[in-house]
């Protein structure tokens, strides 16, 4: 699980994004996730606020930085690790795929800074961009013959490259485990249910399922709760009474 | 790893969801990983030709298919899952992370139609479709305090949920390892290296650098490949040859 310190060395590194909503998608991921430092390369400057689809990350927004190359955006990074949706051209680098390149991220976070690179959505990272990565991370896209090679929108390739990383995070809450019946409780239900099906007359043609055994292996099957049984319990109760009457 | 007729039983379906350009998302997430079974719950039609953000998913949304009710949209599927950002209130279904839940999902789609519920982006689904899962599942996020709860974009939720579904998919194409150098490439650098530490005179001052243990372990540390170590020799070579010139 990623310390905190460890979350606020990863960098996002956007090179020559042009829609502000992808960026605000972008910002509102890492916010979800935890990850604070989000940095832009371009020539000219971004309008973020029209990053409508930001949502809570507003804080993000405002303190990303700016540089006009990737050279000045990774100053400062100890592993700069670059995403592409590879075709057959980029063989010149170390290829992983975010699990399988997640341990490496995480193992240098715990000494410096790291940089993950995503390109523009129309042309990802050009070789010039990609020069400046010390490997590169791909997700694994289903090939559709006959058809380019499957890319993933901007803002879900930052969820799933960031998920990653937070993957193994436990829920900040504790779901209280409802407790399992108990056998007795199990057998009473059976018991129950079985009278039911004695005296509202379904066991005079079915009767094999009327047999104790049967019966008792298809409530344990149930895998009731307490609270659940106790329930059921109270409900055949009232129809053995309303059989009775 | 996900089998095809595995990946083909996987049902998306978006409840409420109103924003064209989200459910474009979604269908470009589904492409992407290699899903096809859309569905949408709505009780009025969706003008999906305004999902510019599907890009290449166009036969997705072209027969994702519309209900009126949750009930009638699972129809067929032997295991319903419900995705909530969950706050406290959701505390009567078991609830699991992609990453703790993804087995139990493969594990069911080998036998029948998996359906993955997500909500609208604004409510989430509520307790009366919540009602209709044998569990939910969440993607931790980072508590920020004294916010409220961080929620998810629809498109970065459903690419994260389908993503831990085929997220141990190995590459399509295997990336050829580029030989490592040779013990004797490695050598013949570190003994050029040295001729030319000593004939250019940086020896002269830092002496230890050119001891042949030392700058052995240099050369080794850099893990050269074949290529590379090859033209390093050539680059070493040519400096040696202008150096005794």
């Amino acid at each position: 699980m990623l310390r905190d310190e460890q979350r606020a060395r990863v960098a996002v590194i956007l090179v020559r994004a042009r829609n502000p909503n992808n960026i605000g998608a972008v910002a509102r991921a890492m916010h979800g996730f935890g990850f604070l430092d989000l940095r832009l390369v371009s020539d000219y400057p971004i309008a973020l606020e029209d990053a409508r689809s930001a949502v809570d990350a507003s804080e993000i927004l405002a303190s990303a930085q700016t540089f006009a190359t990737v050279a000045d955006a990774i100053r400062g990074c100890r592993l700069v690790v670059g995403t592409t949706a590879v075709g057959e051209r980029r063989r010149e680098h170390r290829l992983e795929t975010p699990a399988s390149g997640a341990a490496s991220i995480v193992a240098a976070l715990s000494s410096g800074t790291v940089a993950l690179l995503f390109g523009s959505e129309k042309t990802g990272l050009n070789n010039e961009e990609l020069s400046f990565c010390d490997w590169l991370m791909t997700v694994p896209m289903h090939p559709t013959p006959g058809m380019r090679h499957a890319s993933m929108n901007l803002g879900q390739a930052v969820a799933v490259c960031l998920y990653e990383l937070i993957r193994d995070t436990p829920l900040a809450f504790e779901v209280p485990a409802s407790p399992a019946a108990q056998a007795q409780d199990l057998e009473r239900v059976t018991a129950l249910l079985r009278e039911v099906l004695l005296l509202s007359g379904y066991a005079d043609h079915r009767a094999s399922f009327a047999e104790p055994a049967f019966l008792r292996r298809t409530i344990h099957r149930l895998q009731l709760g307490q609270s659940d049984a106790r329930r059921w319990i109270g409900v055949l109760r009232r129809i053995l009474w309303k059989l009775n009457a």
